[in-house]
């Protein structure tokens, strides 16, 4: 018997919890708050959301399962062909307090179409540090890798490549952070069986708090300088133009009418921009920034 | 003799720096930077940005006069239909320091299609105070109106209702700001010469630092408190929002490939976002919400 969606909308539920513990249990001082809402044509979801933690600033762990006809919106947007459909997930944007410590995303997405004639899985970890580290970077590109090659050895190079295109701002020329893995349409196609695909996009769920807890222990801390906010603070102006320019789900979400509050729950406390910046020469700002203009070509160890 | 395409570009560049010396003259400390710029396809442009004032934190006035052929981004974003385009136009946001201070937004705009087989105007001027005083944004509509109404009062209300379209956030419902007025593809059809309606866009550009000072003259500053700080840092949020999801030159220019950071100097210097703000009930906060939520319901005195 493979999954039925209803187990797979608890299997991601039960993700959604268990993320947000791992990360109490880092943060060591805040909780999230959860709020519940109801999607009028059906389904709904849980938000959770953390602010003024010892490492986490504001961030959310958003849980959706959403079903109904499929508008005209997302013929459009989504290319879909069917009548009806059913998605669930879990969605993920932390700011931490420290520059020092990074940005992270996840999602992990289900999707079918009238009734399972259709299904696909999607997802993606994706880590954007404020200063560049290349070791713990590598670091996060290992565990990604480790994790995927337990179901195949394909999947990291083509997921690693997916993000690489994904999460580029060409109109700043850069990626947004060191990458991680991304992908979409995931079925039965790739040689894998349903099940097996639900437990990868799983252990990925697992994977990310435990991959943050790996970055955050490995960071050593001094106290906070003017310069450093402010650069984080124009790091998260570059997070905010990919999310509202660029980012899939972002702008499907505000366009067709999502819970505006759960999808730009991905955006920072606060960010900057200056017209113009110019960076000191080898300071450690630019270091990051010559990194992110050539992230693409950054390869595991 | 119709004006050419040239003077029409010789009248902008300064109309540009004609608003700059009056809006320093408002600033009474900051002076305006130039950056020049090529367009490797044909023309250039000349980015003004103010930052750091003692009425402006951050702003541009930017003027630009590009040309070449009709790429196929262009096509498909603007529905055009020719091969050869030139565009100029003078483009302006500013920043004030103080919450207490309006956000303004002015843009005047000339297209031109295979060397004036066709040809078009567009504009528009509008407000978006953190802290709505209705009777200055009765003001402002007045002085929008008298200039308008100068060449046509058909102009006025027409051009006021396309704002109140354009200027809407659909994911917050929420108007950006009180509103003003906005048009597009404005030519011959509606009765005036091309002379005229170049005369109207100058007008309106003239009027701009008139009607800027006239809301910095008839607001009473106090000393700013953090409560103002962080709304004007929300209501920048939402600038933002507006920019990079809605704004359509913001979105083509990035889109196309535009210079990105003369597009992107409507930023503001810092902007914050909460997950589920509330607001103290009858708050000033929630009063300005609460006529941001109408503004399209809003008629002059």
């Amino acid at each position: 018997m493979t999954m039925t969606r209803t187990e797979i909308e608890t299997a991601y539920r039960s993700l959604q919890l268990h993320i947000c513990a791992e990360l109490e249990k880092i943060d060591g001082q805040a909780h999230f708050q959860e709020d519940a809402w109801d999607r009028e044509e059906g389904g709904g979801g849980f938000t959770r959301t953390i602010s003024e933690g010892r490492i986490f600033e504001k961030g959310g762990v958003a849980f959706s399962a959403v079903h109904g006809p499929v508008s005209d919106a997302m013929k459009k947007q989504l290319n879909l062909e069917g009548e009806h459909f059913f998605a669930t997930g879990v969605s993920i944007v932390l700011h931490p307090r420290h520059p020092r410590h990074p940005i992270i995303h996840m999602n992990v997405r289900y999707f079918e179409l009238d009734n399972g004639a259709t299904y696909w899985f999607g997802g993606g970890i994706d880590l954007t540090p404020h200063y560049v580290d290349p070791k713990l970077a590598n670091d996060f590109h290992q565990q990604l890798k480790n994790t995927s090659d337990h179901y195949s050895v394909d999947f990291y190079p083509k997921f690693k490549e997916w993000a690489d295109r994904y999460f580029y701002l060409p109109h700043r020329e850069e990626s947004r952070g060191v990458g991680g893995i991304f992908f979409d349409h995931l079925d039965e196609k790739c040689g894998l069986t349903k099940d097996q695909l639900f437990h990868y996009c799983l252990d990925l769920g697992r994977l990310f708090p435990v991959a943050y807890k790996h970055q955050v222990d490995h960071i050593s801390l001094s106290e906070v300088s003017e310069r450093e906010l402010n650069w984080q603070a124009l790091r998260r102006g570059r997070y905010v133009e990919f999310n509202l320019l660029h980012d899939r789900g972002t702008k499907f979400g505000i366009y067709s009418g999502g819970r505006t509050e759960s999808i730009l729950m991905s955006m920072p406390p606060r960010a900057n921009w200056e017209y113009n910046l110019q960076l000191e020469r080898d300071s450690e700002e630019a270091q990051t920034l010559a990194f992110l203009q050539k992230t693409h070509a950054f390869k595991l160890d």
